[in-house]
């Protein structure tokens, strides 16, 4: 089986890759042909910098974890899918029986084992085997592509669900990458009115501010705080998605968000952040902070299907996985006006 | 002043009516030229029954209460409107110091007063005073006709903030008249990624095909439990709003809920209902009542304006003021295609 | 092995039953020898009618499922328990894997094995097999009589963590029977300044009276809701807790509750109720239902450990389990200043 | 009428000033003997400094805000006060018309007045008058001194009600200071089975340790997040409260929380915090920031009176009126074992 490997920091091979005979068909479980998996910003910081916090790479891994694909095979089990499915899968498989997963919040799950994350190999690459219970059908209207969209989709939907977004809220949303273009599909789709964006990127601002009614501000030439208090008539926004990570960005939401507000942390800053309690107390802000996604897949599938989000617009690149290499090339320096980098397989 | 006046059960009339000079501008009023004012299913229910419950029309009534109009004239202490603005009004007056308001909930204060409503007027006439606080600007795009509208939709919106509506539920709407037509489109507005929506005749059901991801079920001859159960593999739909005020309709709904659900009743039955509380407990459904709206108005103004809602489908039928009582006479006996009589007023 | 076995409707026998070797330890279970377990009115009524709605004794069936016991050995991937611990049971064991259980509610999932439900037996018996998951340790301060109180115990909680009681609410609880005790106990664990008692029975209403700042009402004598006005400045309590299922009480609830209030039924009616839309409607009232519970049990033993609840004055009558039948016999026609008989095992 | 002045920044004096003539009895207030006033930290800080952030003391100022009294006269609209009624009163005046007190948080109105902050008097003063809405009568069976502490307890009730704590939570409050107290008293009143407390005063932490199920925890000689992860079994708190405003304890929450657990901000350290976003991230923590209180007054009435909530333990110092110059200083430089003074007005 031909995959794309990160042997070490800087060094990919698309080679044979000795995985399938360690991955036994289970009886909950599916096997898969992957059609089309999107280029992380993850995978891109692995392959540059070969570790991510105390993630570190030691041996050869197989990157990409963003996928659908077309079931081969089911477990003796799994009633839900068969053979020639087309379905997208969930990245991170809990410990069923851990407190948190018990409790509803596997994603909190110490013990979750996540693709593309060492030790556990990614999916750049034919076929692989996944728990049924984390692999979910795509209706005839979703495409792989789309479906490949789902996992970073999630990220934004668990976002605007945990933040209980009402009917017409105001959002801001800080930072116009990927995750922040996902984030304002989700915030419309959770019942916003209108989505401020902040970015210092014009071209990005460009794509953001054609997903429905969105304020651009590039805080280049803009003060973010001065257009939320001219838009909101000096009350605030309702709700402050931080998708940028940046450190100052995300010590000034306080600034930004009214009266009983919330703030949502999605980004994360590398060093703590400068956080003015007094600021949030005269505000009874209420601070979220999101952690990947729980229960969300289904309901990203459905909003794609019955076209609530349309993630297309997001999609700015695709090779084929012959070109696996010359893809993470190009998403290692990405040029403003692209989103997402996806790699086609098996077509 | 010409007024549409209720004068008893069964008689209208178009005539002058001396309640200028009993409302002088407050300093915290506002007062409005009306342009737009809708026909309300209570507003015919006062002229073909002269009484709702315990509320019975003695004295001669003006009849409207979902408005739109101009401002003419602004009390002293008013900033964020002047002469020349569009708005639309809310029609519900609570004592701000009453218990229900200071707690945030106004719409409970059992002290309301309601346009409308015995003894209140209502608004067919040509200009009213009315709070500040309750009058909302309408932006360049939103028409008078739709910002008439906002009375009904506020309904529909409250109701789907109240059942904290998350991206991607499925939802049941129970009804397609005018109520359950705005709150399909709250469904939408607040996350739903499909709504199926019952009712018997099939021309509304043609109607609300056409606001988004619908499946529309004649409930004459489809059993509703039966198609809830196949659209959600068994599941159940996420959140039922029952919107017909039908005992029979109002009683079913916990076969068609999901365990951990929640059921919206909007509609108002004339009797008690049949409620099974053993098979609401075996789903731990959560059951939520909605009273009119409170905290709602701009948050609709502000979906109109960015085009979250789009509510000019619903307007069907359009009269001149000086034909109100034949809108009356034709709102009394719809056809079933049409869903929302408008009359327009010293354009 | 002896235990307590319904043969069929109407006969108990204490008698060998060849249930052990059925039961072989897999490792992640305990066995426990049973120390003490409660007779709930469930276990009665399957002896004084053989079914419980859908649920049928066909088969001689062990009773019993409020249980508290000593563990005799684990399996061999338990950490958290040993043997000699002492525990208590909670006697619902749901499918990991099920989506009710993903979610987080476990007590939801259809297809929950709970003990001394058809076809499930019971642990009125010296010893059983259970997952260490559902099993809890006691602190040395909590006895196993109270920690055979946990099942019961548990509903109260569960009630009043879904109401989200806040300190110093008023709260109504209907019916004084074991589960409205457990449910007074709870209300005032959960924040509630006072709790006003309704009952039939004034022995009843004096041990409740005991239980914190209860005001008992015998509505035999008195009006609930009168006294409830009374007692609320006219505004109406701020929970209804429903524990007697008696259909009648049952749909009064809307007159007690404030606006923007909160019932939530426990009790089981027979029938369904006649239940007040309108009069929901215009409180906006939020209705829950519960189902047994989830996640509660370590909240429960912290809460014994803590002395936060105090279950002792609830342990009205204590038999030895070679008297087994004379405790269902006495169950069954309990005089009403009993409110739990609890069985003594292997004392 | 003599009263204790602030002239400026460390003078004190208790003199006539003439504040009567300037407060008309309106139709919806009542003028009332003040009886017991507690000393609170801000009004420490006033005389030491001269300011609190930017409330500067310009002008002389009567102090204190935690106030008990005797109902002397009422407005015409008042109803449900009268003359000799017991009371104690909520110090900060909202505008009932803003949009934060219209959605039912009026502590978040930028136009609060507030007794004690300037240019506001406070009530260190034989009388005072007061809106009636915001002045709750006393049952008998709670004291002055008990009503004069409703203030720092709202505090901590409000802290309690907004976390959403649940019966068996186990609290983390940091800081044993007067808030931290009633802080434990509401985590108690709330919910908690068990509360760990830090400080750094052995004193305090003894006084502490007798508000129940309390574990005291001296951050000088013991790690605070081992005793937790201990005494938690390695998962975390469910809810920390953090009441010393220290930034070094305020920065270290996220080690001590359970996954998908709350923190709530209630001391407000003078400098930003560092604050580390991904400890946050990875156990989803829920951070609520509060700001003074809202609509807890007549629950914390009622939780004294129902004896829920015990404040007696904290009043550790008296002193009559004539002697509040000498309270000051004693407060200024107050014991470990002292938490709270009080003054004793008019016996």
């Amino acid at each position: 089986m031909e995959a794309l490997v990160l042997e070490r920091k800087d060094e990919l091979s698309l080679r044979e890759f000795p995985i399938e005979r360690q991955e036994p068909l289970g009886p909950r479980d599916v096997r898969i042909a992957l059609r089309r998996v999107g280029v992380c910003g993850s995978d891109v910081h692995y392959y540059t910098h070969g570790a991510i916090g105390p993630f570190v790479v030691k041996e050869p891994m197989i990157l990409g974890h963003e996928a659908a694909g077309e079931v081969l095979e089911v477990g003796s089990q799994v009633t839900h899918l068969q053979a020639g499915d087309r379905v997208c899968m969930e990245p991170g498989i809990p410990d069923p029986n851990s407190k948190a997963s018990r409790l509803g919040q596997y994603n909190l799950d110490p013990a979750v084992r996540f693709w593309a994350t060492p030790p556990v190999h990614g999916i750049l690459r034919p076929s692989c085997v996944h728990p049924a219970d984390f692999t979910f059908k795509l209706p005839d209207n979703v495409s792989y592509a789309a479906g490949a969209m789902v996992e970073p989709l999630a990220v934004g939907v668990h976002a605007a669900t945990m933040a209980q977004v009402k009917p017409g809220d105001v959002a801001v949303v800080i930072g116009a990458g990927p995750i922040g273009m996902v984030t304002i599909l989700a915030a419309f789709a959770a019942g916003c009115a209108r989505v401020i964006v902040a970015d210092v990127q014009d071209p990005k601002l460009a794509l953001a501010a054609k997903l429905g009614a969105v304020l651009p501000v590039n805080v280049k030439s803009q003060r973010l705080a001065e257009v939320v208090a001219r838009e909101t008539d000096g009350w605030g926004a309702d709700v402050i998605f931080e998708a940028s990570g940046n450190e100052r960005a995300a010590a000034g939401v306080f600034e930004l968000v009214c009266p009983g507000g919330k703030v949502v942390y999605i980004g994360m800053p590398l060093e703590p952040i400068r956080y003015d309690v007094v600021a949030a107390a005269v505000k009874e802000t209420r601070v979220m902070h999101v952690f990947r996604y729980a229960h969300v897949y289904p309901r990203c599938v459905a909003m794609l299907a019955s076209g609530q989000i349309d993630v297309t617009p997001l999609i700015t690149d695709i090779f084929g996985f012959k070109d696996s290499i010359a893809a993470f090339e190009y998403a290692k320096d990405m040029p403003p006006s692209s989103v997402k980098v996806q790699i086609e397989l098996g077509a």
